[in-house]
Formats: C-alpha cells, sequence, structure tokens
C-alpha cells in the first residue's frame, strides 16, 4: 500500500536493518526499539492484521519466528527472556500486520498498566466452540 | 507436572472458566484479567515456553487462537483492538507455555515502559539467516 510505513520499508524506499527475508515474510530491527534486539517481522503482503492475514503467510510467519529467529536471538544475544507481542486495531500504531519480538533482560524494569474495565463472564459468548 | 499452577487447572484440580478445549489445547479466562474478554491459550501436554514446544502443538495453538477464537472475541464482545503476549523466561510468570489475548478498548490507558538498555547493531548476529 503507498502509503504504509512497512510497505516502504520492504520496497527499499525507507532504509530498514534487515535480519532475515524470504519471498513472503522481512525481519529487521525495530526501528525504536525498546530493548537490544527489539526486531519486528512482517508480511511482505499488506494486510492489517490477524483478521485479514490468510492462514498461509500467518503460519510462515509463525514458523520463521519459532525455527529460524527466536532460537538465535536465544542462544547469541545472551537474553533472559523473550517476549512476543501482537497489536490489532487499537493498540497497533502502523496497520500492517508485525509481530515484536522484544528480548528481556533482568531487571530490565518492564512494567504495564490498564484501566482495568469492568470484567464480565464471558463464558456463553463462547458456547459455540464448545457443541 | 505436578507442581504447575496450569497443569491443575489442565486436569480440574484448579477451577476454571473454559471457553474451549480440544484434546491439545484449553483455553480459559485469565484468573487475573486486565481487561474484559482476556484469555489464556495453553497446551495441555507441560512445555515451558516457546523453545520447547513442538512445532504441532505451536501450531495448533496459533490456529486455534486465529480461526476459532479471535474470530469470536472481535465479533461479540465489541472490542477495538486485540493485543496478543506470550512470555518467555523473564517475564513469564507461569513456566507453562501460555498465549495472552488481550482485548484492546478505546482509551483502555494501557501503557508500558522499559528501562531501555544500550542498543546494538545485531545485524550481523543473524548473518547465518541470509547465506
Amino acid at each position: 500500500m503507498d502509503s504504509c510505513t512497512f510497505c516502504k520499508i520492504i520496497k527499499g524506499e525507507i532504509p530498514s536493518k534487515k535480519i532475515y527475508e524470504d519471498d513472503k515474510v522481512l525481519c529487521y530491527m525495530d526501528i525504536n526499539p525498546v530493548a537490544n534486539g527489539h526486531l519486528l517481522v512482517v508480511p511482505k503482503k499488506h494486510v492489517k492484521d490477524i483478521f485479514e492475514v490468510d492462514n498461509e503467510t500467518f503460519n510462515h510467519m509463525m514458523d520463521i519466528i519459532k525455527n529460524k529467529i527466536t532460537p538465535i536471538l536465544k542462544e547469541k544475544l545472551k537474553i533472559d527472556g523473550l517476549t512476543i507481542i501482537q497489536n490489532n486495531g487499537y493498540g497497533q500504531e502502523v496497520k500492517h500486520l508485525h509481530i515484536h519480538l522484544i528480548p528481556r533482560y533482568n531487571n530490565d524494569g518492564f512494567k504495564s498498566e490498564y484501566n482495568k474495565d469492568e470484567i464480565k463472564d464471558i463464558e456463553d459468548t463462547f458456547k459455540e466452540l464448545n457443541g
């Protein structure tokens, strides 16, 4: 998509530090890293989010993350943990599907908070799943 | 594993509000939800994290999340977004692989912060991936 920052990175119109690339997926260093080794994995095809991506592309992204990238993060960067985050819709800054790989280090001071809303019992919402 | 809280939930020794269950995977309401509709997806087999889980189990978890659970979250709960988080090692409270599905709502006040460490150029770390 012409106006999409990540499409521009994929096309090389915006420079990036590439970690891995194949015909479907690009992995590069986040331009605003929150930790050393903070990477993004994106599909080359412009899709907005998990609700829009096809299974084949999504499965390929997860395969690359699980079997190619995270083992190297773990082995070579001396990380103490790894947080994988994927935002969709509200909370997603760039509307091109992306998965954050964020190395964690002991005492990295990570904190998060929400304005906790009213928690309802939503079991019934899902009853169709359990036949 | 006998001492594992999530294994006890899977065996029914600790009660939970179940959303979805099959022979490999359980999805239930997080016992300490940060937002309405906060769910956890866990494999029934005790594995610690993404580095330990086999591909078949992991792929099945992702398939259930993408194709069964998140479409219902989106359609029925009037969410404005969805954040998917998976912690490994440091930052992971229960050492049984689990994926958080956290519905987001406009102005939910979510904030996160890290003590940002020195960001190094790690491209060389991954050069084996690019043959």
